[in-house]
């Protein structure tokens, strides 16, 4: 069946003057909407190729994978490569890179077919360094014109890029689909003192229809183009699409770009290592992200097994490259935490899906009565409920030998002024959403609107009284010894 | 001739799989080393076609023209060329960009055709937007994957872009050379805060054999790498290229760069609306700059003329595009401030050349007893001088009726300290050969070194206190009355 597939090959090729019929909603009708069991059958063909491959020019698969046992002839189904392989770790690729500089010995093309070179910060410790072939420079082109396409975008809009060009691949993946795409690229970026202003005035000159950035510094822009006397509704964006953080698919951070720049808004990204990014992003049609696991391969797991969850319940991403030969990544443990989907899709397209987007880290899990809960899926369960006044805050404490969690959670201001039955409403609709989306019961509070006091897009929502109150009954039981 | 002539066409055409032979020093033998008078009889045929192209494409064009009584078929030598049409300038374009937003009258090519928008930084009042189409971005990649073959950078090295990536085009037009010419580009950028330290870093990891920024960054990087605790020489840097500002033709700063890294240090660069702006850019062999004539022909001008000044003279450069049809400058003024030579040099290549680069602007200059005078020539001219201190001042003053120049030159601390007779010899050396530059006598003052207060590159060097005289003047002669 991969034949039928639109550029369905390994090593792959781009047919790089390839547009679809205009009218058309999908790049690649056949690999978007076909049924997701033949695009099974065919990603796990292409995972046999991808770990083949992988194993003929990287010591650092042939070493991690004999360590484990696995060969990939033995690769016969997704459940043995769930199974049988390892997950590898940003720590796993520093180690390499420190080993075998600059790139480690994960680099599978030799060193002169490198065409760019970009990387983790590391702010802390030795960056990673990302080597990119120019093949592997035009699939990312490829895969990101493709999903902008998806979200709306059309040859010959202008496209403003609003993120820093250094090391982060964000900006330069943008820039790569803006320029495949056919469109007037605007790589504006962004970091240096006076940017935003400036900005500003760019987009009043060129009314561009797609902007790329992440939200909070929308946000930003927004903010001083008002104070500059713009109105950012009269930069005409049509198209904003976001990676970096987050905040794209938090429900108050949306709106609050929706409502500045009056413009629909597409949450996007995975991972730098993983570029192209935009592997999990929107479409027009549809909500939250799809996993285009034609471009990467996205597996939902659990956090300790590494296999793959049920649709419908949490997980972590585990990405495998499809298309990509300089630096594959297989089976990369993200760490994020998401909820997959696998319902039909408003846009057409038969991917599973993550209607909430990321929604935290999964080394933020605190565990209750032996349960795991994560603060930010709390967060994303609140911000679906009409009525949520904006902040909450998350309490563990230990009533005699049990753990207890009480959430206060604020109503909004409307509400709250028609008095005690609609807080009451709120309270029974809290309880059990919580309860549902949790798996176990909590102490819930309502409260006014703006009771807890705001801080920046990581407020500390959690506070954990269970080491304190263990630290007392230890002194007390001392003492009375 | 021009079928002679390495893919010499008009519109433009690019074979971007084209390398010379690897043991070459030309990237195009013929074009670069062939008779000048052969060269020049090419150059007037393909500006008969630039010239005819943009009346026809660019409203702009056809109205100054028209204006000035020119019409491309009057065309027939160089001679016509710079007497017959126009100088436009910079304002221009801000004119037309403002009546027709927002790429101006002498856009021609279709609005959707445009690949990269790109501008000035527009710090005051209405900036310019540089529409770039995908054709052009690829004659800019060509051109400076040439001129860096010539600095010596080969396929497969490793190039380090470290200059902001936003705006200005200098950052873009050396990535898209890095990439045209087969290198592992690294494009870092710069302007953000604690970007220093971590490029620092990272060229410590890669070793990279290029490196382009501004020589002030290159400065500013080599000191926060030495207080990092890291030996900038230890970086392994053979060709670094400078564009943004002229420092590194200024022998002081050059060497200190080239003392800082151990490197070869190379000037380039004409004007963002120019780019491919490595027009004039150094070779291996020869110091100063090349005019590479068959990618932007370059007129050095008299000021107030626009004709071009014999060789040996000074004036300012004056840039047509012939290889560039979506914004063609033809004729653009740049206003700085050069000498042109057209002796054979150490490069073998037949080009005008700029030993001294970019001296300053023509704006800057000052009348002495009718005879117009650079700051930045006297200048360059003490920088030429073995014993020069490292600073000097110019005061001008009137004495009687005559304007007087006096000129106090540090000499370096070594020759100061052997005395007197030392004194008189550079004393002597300094004034005459300001004498034969300038084409004035000064009045001459040797002074010790550190005697002129240090400020930063655009020191305040020049003191001009006829102005108070006169005004002095001019109430003694009331207060007589």
């Amino acid at each position: 069946m991969s034949a039928d597939m639109e550029q369905w090959t390994f090593p792959p090729k781009f047919d790089d003057s390839y547009f679809p019929d205009a009218k058309s909603r999908y790049w690649f009708p056949h690999r978007e909407t076909m049924p997701s069991g033949d695009r099974d059958a065919a990603i796990l063909k292409r995972l046999q190729e991808v770990c083949a491959y992988a194993y003929e020019n990287a010591p650092f698969y042939k070493r991690k994978w004999d360590e484990a046992g696995f060969h990939p002839s033995q690769l016969k189904s997704l459940e043995d490569f769930e199974e049988r392989l390892p997950v590898i770790r940003k720590s796993d690729l520093r180690e390499s890179q420190s080993a075998f500089p600059p790139f480690g010995d994960y680099l599978c093309v030799p060193d002169r077919e490198v065409f760019h070179i970009h990387g983790t910060s590391g702010t802390t410790g030795r960056p990673t360094a990302f080597a990119v072939s120019q093949n592997d420079w035009r699939a990312i082109a490829n895969a990101h014109a493709r999903i902008m396409w998806g979200m709306g975008m059309r040859p010959g809009d202008t496209i403003c890029i609003a993120a820093i060009f250094s090391l982060y691949m964000g900006s330069w993946g943008a820039l790569a689909g803006a320029e495949r795409l056919g469109a007037k690229a605007f790589p504006f970026g962004a970091g240096a003192a006076g940017m935003s202003s400036r900005c500003a005035q760019w987009l009043d000159i060129l009314k561009p229809q797609g902007f790329y950035g992440t939200p909070t510094y929308a946000i930003h822009l927004a903010e001083t183009a008002i104070k500059d006397g713009r109105d950012p509704r009269k930069f005409g964006l049509r198209y904003m699409y976001f990676s970096g953080e987050p905040g794209a698919s938090i429900p108050a951070v949306r709106e609050k770009i929706e409502d500045y720049f009056n413009a629909k808004v597409f949450d996007c990204g995975s991972m730098g290592e993983m570029t192209p990014w935009m592997n999990v992003g929107g479409s027009e049609q549809t909500p939250g992200m799809l996993c285009w696991q034609d471009i990467v391969y996205t597996e939902v797991c659990d956090p300790n097994t590494h296999v793959r969850v049920p649709y419908g319940s949490r997980g972590t991403p585990v990405y495998t490259h499809l298309e990509r030969t300089s630096q594959p990544m297989i089976r990369l443990e993200s760490g994020d935490l998401t909820v997959w989907e696998n319902s039909p899709t408003p846009c057409g397209r038969t991917y599973p899906h993550l209607p909430m987007g990321i929604i935290g880290r999964i080394d933020d899990m605190i565990t209750i009565r032996g349960e795991n809960v994560y603060p930010s899926e709390i967060e994303a369960a609140l911000c679906q409920l009409d009525g949520y006044g904006g902040d909450h805050r998350i309490i563990i404490t230990r009533d005699g030998t049990m753990d207890e969690m009480l959430i206060s959670v604020e109503l909004d201001g409307n509400r709250w002024s028609q008095g005690e039955e609609q807080h009451k409403a709120f309270h029974a609709v809290v309880s059990s959403h919580l309860h549902k989306m949790l798996g176990l019961r909590s102490v819930v509070e309502i409260v006014a609107p703006n009771t807890h006091p705001r801080t920046d897009f990581k407020a500390k929502r959690v506070i954990d009284d269970r080491a304190a109150f263990n630290e007392m009954q230890r002194r007390h039981e001392e003492a009375s010894a």
